[in-house]
């Protein structure tokens, strides 16, 4: 199909193109790939959430660029693409987490609330009047148990066409491909949360082709509690793999 | 009518063309068609529904790939095409399954549920503002029935348009009609289920001209309630039939 | 008026053509002539609703392809065109005659009935926003009568554009023309029902210059009561006029 | 204004031409054209409507063909044009005569009648979304009067802008110019009901340049009740005015 | 603007074209013009309105054709134009004076009376979907006063950009220029009432060069109270000023 | 950007074009710019506000054409550009002006008055469906103030971007610039209300290169009350500055 | 992408161009740099607000022009880009600092109000029918703390597409891009309120390469409460940095 033949059928969502296209959809997941790449990383016993961030100026600051969201004491996302679709992404999440808590008396699965923002996701890929949401999302959790179960941590992805998926670890943003690669040469399903720091960690470097400051990258743990790494936690972990720029900030 | 007089008539739900055609509603077959092939098969028992799937990359949990959903003890269907499309056909059939069985203190029969949802899907065929469901179902069940009734299981299709066809055995998705193909010259309508198991991995197998890796494939029966088939049990099928993929993960 | 000038009034139900024509409803009318042919013969007794099936594999359960529907004891439509698009105005039918009975305490009348349908269509060929129906019906049913009448058999046709006619036979779907041709030949208002029957079921095999399969026709009559002939009735009548394909099924 | 100016005002009914045409509105009458031709005539005591039926089918029931509506005691009415936009209207305003008789107690009057159609047809000329209605009615009744009065015929146009006309004598439909000049040169106020009916079905025979069989009319008087003639009353009277077509049926 | 140019900006009333003009607004005003003209003229004692009726048939009856509609009893308008459209503005006007009689327990002021009619015509000059009213009114009336005022004559125009003009005589319809040049010639303020209505009758004949017929024409006053002339005041009237057609019905 | 390309974003107000304009919104200011030209002036006393009326007719009411309206006591407004439009904006202001009263006891401020305005105009110039207002105000008044306070009187542009602009003098409507030249050259803050109103009219006088008849123009003071100036005292004033048209009326 | 590509995805806001990107918001973008230049800095102790106007015409009231808004006691804003645009926000982001003081007894925190905004121009982005903001603002603030915490100055961006950003300083519109670069090469973190004045009015001048009135110039402190300077203080401040135009008014 040429160019003239696709423009015929990708300026709305609630369009088909003759192939079984959504253009629409696949415009969205461009805009994912606009923005700078996020990792998740599954381990033994929790899930590692990692975000590359482009400080474009000194005077921003870093702290300031949300890629990462607590969703609750058991939950978090990191996201890329559209920064205000992902917020609105994780308003609608948050709310419903806490809906199911007041409702239920109980945290929200990791799972059920994956598969809540992708139905959401999915009603803006079928009517008209609205455009598809340009963000992807990483859900890392640990899946609520009972005393005697053990902890089972979960990683999932939401893309812009409302499909859930499921992964060991993955990357969404710029250059997802070469990452997931990285991910696919060097994953260990039996690592420790300290070591999926250090893969993604290696991975969002191995993009770059060079070193990281700590302000250009966040990264958060689901272990089973959501905990951010501070400034110093990234320096060290930078420092202790030889990927710290020791020139920035 | 050539490709230009087409697009005079295929941007819309709302519209036919001069000879009476739904354009629309035959691209988001093609939309079906994109997505990898599910296969039903109706037993003297019971019915067997199976799937292939795609698995991208080593990192993505093969498990977490929905093509085959529970919708009651009796009733499960088997999805292709747009998967977003999909998971939202299946919670409108569950809420109304739960919804009848509130209702009148039954479970619904399997062939009200598959109208039930094709009624569904045709309202996004006629009106505007919309897009039809890039998706189509196979729904298998067995009718609810008196105690001294046979169990009478049935096998349905929903496609875009919202028509229901019954079928003894049938594919839909990438290659249904090569697929479906085998089954007409290899369907024995007195089988048992674990017969109308190996027709489908079969048919499956067929398509693929070479062998199968069970995390590959999706493999349910109901007979006459829901079994999803775990790992070791689709390994057992495709090793008795001479098609596992040795060398798969 | 050519090509380009009738594409500048087709794409929509809200606009008339320059010489006030709808086209909208006479492709819709063509989305009914893509149906396989249903046939309605009014006879001295009752009428007889018949139905030529496109059975294209040989897995597809034949009964399962609906084109007869009962609506009340005294009432049952045959369609053509859009199968989902005829479920619709089926179901709504449905509904109105059990409002009606419910409400009044007695059947719908057939003409009532056939109005309420038809009105129902004609909004959906003047609001914009959605498409006209691409099916048409042909209800066959006595007229409710008090105890020293006459039961009344009435066949009435819905078209896409909302018009009610009433007929003594007609067909419609494929070839229309051709089999009412027939049907204007052969047909005499004093027959009783079965040769009300022979007629259509001749009428159905004319249209394919050949003999037809039981499984490849729906018959029903409603003579006071709805009565959907089973398999072996269909083939005693077809043997009976020499028109059994022997090789089918 | 050339055809290409005229098309790129005339898609819509919320559009005015730059002359100040209101395209939409133009083509609806063409559309009351197609239709076959029906003439009203108001006499000394009372209103004649009758219609032109083209019967395309020998298995037709001409008598299901309607143009005549009785909407009251007093009052009917005769169509042209797009039968199912007729009927909705005939629904319309029965519903309203209906209503008023509620409400005040007493009949509704011929002019209050005209006008709450022809309100409701304007509304859908000015408003976007919708399409004019493609129907012409003749308005036939008898003015209620108190015991003291002599009754007063009326007989009124709605055409598809909303407008009322009231008319000594009128046609709508097929030819309506034609038929209009025969009534002009022969019409006579002071006529009995009877020199009436003969006055219509001589101009609807002198449209046809033939005689004419009694099924392919309708014939009703309000004069002062509403009163459909039979089959054997418009025979007779074709008899007596030399224009039966004695080979039809 | 050439006219390639002013169709970009002439297809909506949401639209303002480069030069700040709204076309649907001026091609409204055609429409008023396409409508035969009517003639609004304040004198002393009240206000005198006359119309030109087009009888375009013998067989129309001219006092159906219903230019001139009394408001109440200190209150008229005469139209010009679109005549459905005309009535559905008389309908919102009556409604209007008759609420606020009921709401305040006297009669609408013909100023603010006129004011409501302009502020719903603007409405439908600036919100999509619907267009401007193709008809415009002169409004003749007395302003209600108290037992110790001289009753004050007014005449508005309502336009069909929904401004108000307030006129001592003005005209509108076809040839509104010709006519207002006539009547700025010949307009005396202190008049009769008498005088008015010849002034008015004059102009009418002047545009036409030549006599006129009763029934050709409306004229009505409202001085203080609104009285329609019947057919031998109007015939007295032209044969007293020569314009009597004798040749007319 | 040349004309083919302005033309493709200047049809809504719901979009920018490539250079961040809103073409419909600087279309609107040109509706203004076609209105004939407004004055006010902010004295040390008190505001004047003045227009230049154009009289198409000597039977135009010349009183009747309203660009002057009182607000409230202490607050006017004088309009140029659409006069639908600018009456729509007028009700919308009186209204608020009133609620405010009843709710809060006491006059609205000239500010928050001109506020309630411009928002009301901005909705106009967002939201798809309508178009802007093509109407500009200059709101004059005296701001409420408590017995110790001096009036401080206030003066205020709203145009049809919703932006609101306080001034010491300006000029809207036609020749606007050359208007407001002339303000910048002669304004003297500390003049007399007395001085304002020869300013203001010597400013329209200088747009028109010669004299001005009083029915020409109207004038009126917030100082702090409103107060309309009669035919007299306009002549008189112009007639003081050497202004006045003899030859006018 | 050239322009005919580019003008196929620009003209909504619901929708992606082919490379992810959405053309309206950028063009939102060009609508903020058309205002002129608002500059935040934060210091050790509060933040600084500045910003420029261009004043058109010595009539105009300088102090009319408001790009500065104090929102709360602890809270401001500056705006640039279409004044209307930033109006609005700044009455949503009012409404709303009201509503969080009422419900929870406390003032909004500076960053819980940057979101509630940012929400909201959001919305405008991915729905059809209404136009994305076309204005950016600088929010400026204290958090509120507790007593024994020391105040935290934050300076926040809103931007067209909806996304908050955290600065140290920075400037939005004409020439956004030279102000922040004499920002990053000037700021210093420690410094005091006074010198963040300072920087803020060198930054502007720098940008205008000439010295400035004190009229043309608002300035606004929060350090911990909102207080905007006036003409006496920008004049001081200008003169002591040299930057004073002595020339201006």
């Amino acid at each position: 199909m040429n160019g003239g033949q696709q423009q015929a059928y990708d300026r709305g969502t609630n369009i088909f193109s003759p192939d079984g296209r959504l253009y629409q959809v696949e415009y969205a997941r461009e805009a994912v790939r606009r923005g700078s790449v996020s990792v998740g990383v599954r381990t033994r016993d929790g899930v590692v959430l990692a975000a590359r961030k482009h400080v474009r100026s000194p005077l921003l600051e870093a702290d300031g660029i949300e890629k990462l969201h607590k969703i609750d004491d058991h939950l978090g996302v990191v996201s890329a693409g559209h920064v205000a679709d992902a917020r609105r992404l994780v308003d609608f999440g948050r709310r419903r987490a806490q809906t199911d808590r007041l409702r239920y008396g109980e945290p929200i699965g990791v799972e059920p609330f994956t598969k809540a923002v992708t139905d959401h996701v999915q009603e803006f890929t079928q009517q008209g009047g609205a455009r598809p949401f340009g963000a992807a999302l990483l859900v890392g959790g640990v899946e609520p148990t009972t005393a005697d179960e053990d902890p089972k941590p979960r990683l999932f992805e939401t893309d812009p066409s409302g499909t859930p998926h499921e992964w060991r670890a993955t990357a969404i943003g710029a250059n997802d491909d070469t990452v997931r690669e990285y991910l696919e040469a060097n994953y260990d399903p039996q690592s420790s949360v300290q070591s999926g720091i250090e893969l993604a960690l290696s991975a969002l470097a191995d993009a770059e082709d060079g070193p990281l400051a700590p302000e250009e990258i966040s990264v958060a743990t689901v272990a089973p509690t959501y905990r951010a790494l501070d400034a110093d936690a990234r320096r060290d972990t930078l420092d202790s793999l030889d990927l710290l720029d020791e020139q920035a900030s």
